[in-house]
């Protein structure tokens, strides 16, 4: 057989699960989107199309519900634990479970004058507006012995309107750009931090509160540089996060450079005192990089950020 | 000649525009997306492509820029009215111009503590980050006469877990569906408002005060409501609006239902009691009617707001 | 009662029906996404909540499946039929229906040299790729008495690499645009057709050919018109179709102008002569209008080619 | 410091370029997106913001323009061959270009038969219509001695409306679905192969031809394959690919699985014979898996696929 099989892995995709837990009056929700990929003994099913191996796709999302009932849904990154974990332990066959998670965040409806005289508080308790541009996500992956557990966000949508420059650059035959030194500097943050727990001895972090500290330094450390590049923003978010968060150990982020582009109003009479901004779709720059402890080993994988 | 030239309107669509207002060291944005259609003696442009009536799209798109700084953007209504103003009274072929405006809302990023100490506020006064899903939006017509101005949102996303019913529908040979005495209604809001205020004589509605608290009695409305069918519940969105609200004569809005099913746990031994839910994307109910005060007329167009 | 229902209409959206039809070893396949709309005695489910005149969206849904088996699907036009006839016919209270559907061609796959002779046929008879960029779209209503048709597509991309000028157009204060004597045309057809079929009494048309010969119509229009406008190429494309298609009485067209900006080369010592173009996303010229049969009234609203 | 900087790149993404090339009245068209991803020299950028050995992303878009002028678009691999060797020749501090292009195909629109007698052509030779579904992709990265070119394609959606089952699997306690006979298999691949030419001492590929042969085999296997699973059809389609291209070493696919169920309409007294199906979006099955010519090294990336 000139053609082999290489790594192969297989589940089921988006399996959307919306979690409600009523304490009292009080609804709590948890909002997720958990994809499955399995990957082990599956020679035959590829090369003879046996599937005596192979869980069914249909039997992974049936897990995912089920689970939501017998586990309940602490935190994305605890569920994608437990999932991980049932279906390396429970099928011999399996060796390696993949699990994605996306959480979409909700925040509660605040009440009427008039009706928070009558139920007593100032929110709805069952009520929710979907909060936020960005999407929380995580991955987990057992092989039976150790766990990687990345973490992360997408499409958290930030801007600086002064404090960045750009200048100094190489110039070469096909230079025309003009340096700057007050520009805009806006960005959709895709971030992904690995944890550096990895078996079942070591105590477990926090997962909500680390999530909530990491993209708060996060956050903060963007709006705290002075910028002479995107790349130095970059890494300074990341080595925030390093510094404050010992849970974590790596980050990656894939930072687009949305180009907010002074309009030339020259032509109308008018001056453009860094006030009229053209905001550019493409191209835009793209940055990716990796900032990491000293002394570990870097393990996101470079395409991981931009998907 | 058997066919004829009907309705017809052009110009630039999709403006990008992002303004900064510096006062002081605190910076204000304003982020917009402009469309801008004219209509009038145009049948020479499409008869035979004489242009000589035809102010370019380009031209279009240039006084948005320069408009931003004469003008300033106080708001998108405001915006759009100055736009409007011009093309008709600026150019004698111009007739009728609408103006589309989309905005995007920004938050401030808040100052780490060590820092805020430092620049003595809590917030980083040029840092701001994406806020919400909903996109705010507005309409403004002008014909050199009258105004039209419909404002609304977009992608407002909000679910109650709970106080949602539906039975006593009627039943034909096609019907499985079961009677529901509770269960999660969630819907994507889009909604257009249209504003009374019709010419320049009469007070102009403060447009963001306008905003704001139509769209808090719009979410208190869609909280505060025992459903029997997402049919009421739009019209108590919309009846509260109007109730509330002088400067606001009409509301329409589309509702998709999303639906949320029960998943069946009982093949795996477990009662699902309203806990864990199954989030659907495609089919979807979509509730569409219009709520308007007693007396007027209905002039939001029925597809508008599906757009 | 200070406010009140006005227009409204309910019904699921986006159901997802593929149907194969088997004729021998040869299988047909017909891919659809339709959307129902119903309007009629609505008032009590807006007002009070009641159901008793409300046919639930889903069993809309069910309709739609069961009359692809009971009916099988001729055309998306003839499908639409037979749908918006029951709902008004079947239902007291229903007074008018509005059936949407999205249709996806599909091309066969073809055959394998070696397998060719093996199974006589250079075709694959149950084996299909996806066809095109475009999507073919139909709205059929009724309300009892009549019918109105109006099909069309959407996403058909176009591209005229010459034979396309603009200038001669009305300079402004804020006009810099630079005559253009020889540009790329390129666009992405929206267009709505409404045929003059209104009555059980006339003779149906042929839907199917009557796509194929209005879209050839329109094709050919588009690549065979030297263009002094888009607006005249638009009016091209919509008399081509009228005065060759005697069913179709009325053409609306939403036609975004693609931009392609000829790059500036010249800071590389190099001479653009119409080689190197930017395809530019936002913003777009967007041109829209109907064209009609001299003597019909217009019908297809303004909003309905740009959904 | 506790924190170094890891794997990073950076560069310019997204530049739209089309290319007319004229031979005489007969225009051809190459219609690329490509994107920079430049590695090297770069830690003081990231550490100081130093922009010393940074060529500016801008720098980068501007090569992609004028290179299309001075070495024309062979095909979408050459061009990247030519940017990606530029780049690190040319910049001390660059060690590695990674260049990703997307390419669409367009058609030649034909001609009426009026017209067709005029120009004695059956086809507009400056008319184009987008063609297909599938964008062509490749990825070519260079480090100053060897290439490295992985090629594909992307949203090619497939079906086969019989000659698949699947039965035979693991049943858990979590395992509902019902075996399957006779069903309808469908996916939207996603594919990418590397070709085996490495250095500029071996003969290069002809990528056009390369491209199109691939894809041929690539069709046939999904349409000739009696499917008892997906990854049989996965496998037999990479396998295919490398028996048929000696170019090619290895190929990755990423394939969901968009189910179409078998829709019940016993409710209704109806038999559903396989005739109508409910295509559902989400959750769907997914299944990736490298095949490669036994002997040589995995080296497409797992998430690469899924992009």
């Amino acid at each position: 057989m000139p053609t082999i099989l290489g790594q192969n892995q297989y589940g089921k995709a988006e399996n959307r699960v919306v979690k409600i837990t009523r304490d009292g009056d009080t609804h709590h929700i948890k909002d997720l989107n958990v994809s499955v990929a399995l990957s082990g003994d599956m020679d035959d099913v590829h090369y003879s199309g046996s599937n005596a191996n192979c869980l069914p796709t249909d039997t992974t999302k049936n897990t995912v519900y089920a689970f939501a009932k017998e586990h309940g849904i602490e935190s994305a990154e605890q569920f994608g634990i437990h999932l991980a974990r049932w279906f390396v332990n429970s099928q011999e066959p399996i060796q390696r479970a993949r699990i994605r998670i996306e959480e979409y965040a909700w925040d509660r409806i605040p009440t009427s004058d008039a009706n928070s005289k009558f139920i007593g508080s100032d929110e709805v308790k069952h009520s929710f507006v979907r909060q936020g541009q960005e999407t929380r996500v995580t991955q987990v992956t057992y092989d039976g012995t150790n766990w990687e557990v990345i973490s992360g966000l997408k499409d958290l949508v930030v801007m600086n309107s002064t404090n960045s420059e750009f200048w100094g650059y190489v110039k070469d035959k096909y230079t025309t750009l003009k340096e700057a030194y007050d520009r805009i500097l806006a960005t959709q943050v895709s971030a992904r931090w690995r944890f550096n727990w990895s078996d079942d001895e070591q105590r477990m972090p926090n997962w909500e509160k680390s999530y909530a500290e990491t993209r708060k330094h996060m956050l903060e450390a963007f709006a705290e540089t002075y910028s002479l590049s995107l790349q130095q923003t970059l890494y300074q978010m990341g080595s925030r996060i390093i510094n404050h968060r010992s849970e974590i150990d790596e980050v990656r982020f894939s930072l687009p450079n949305k180009h907010h582009f002074l309009v030339d109003l020259e032509p109308f009479g008018l001056k453009n005192d860094n006030e009229v901004y053209f905001a550019a779709d493409r191209p835009y720059g793209l940055i990716e990089a990796t900032v990491l402890r000293d002394g570990v080993d870097a393990r996101i994988p470079v395409d991981m950020t931009n998907l």
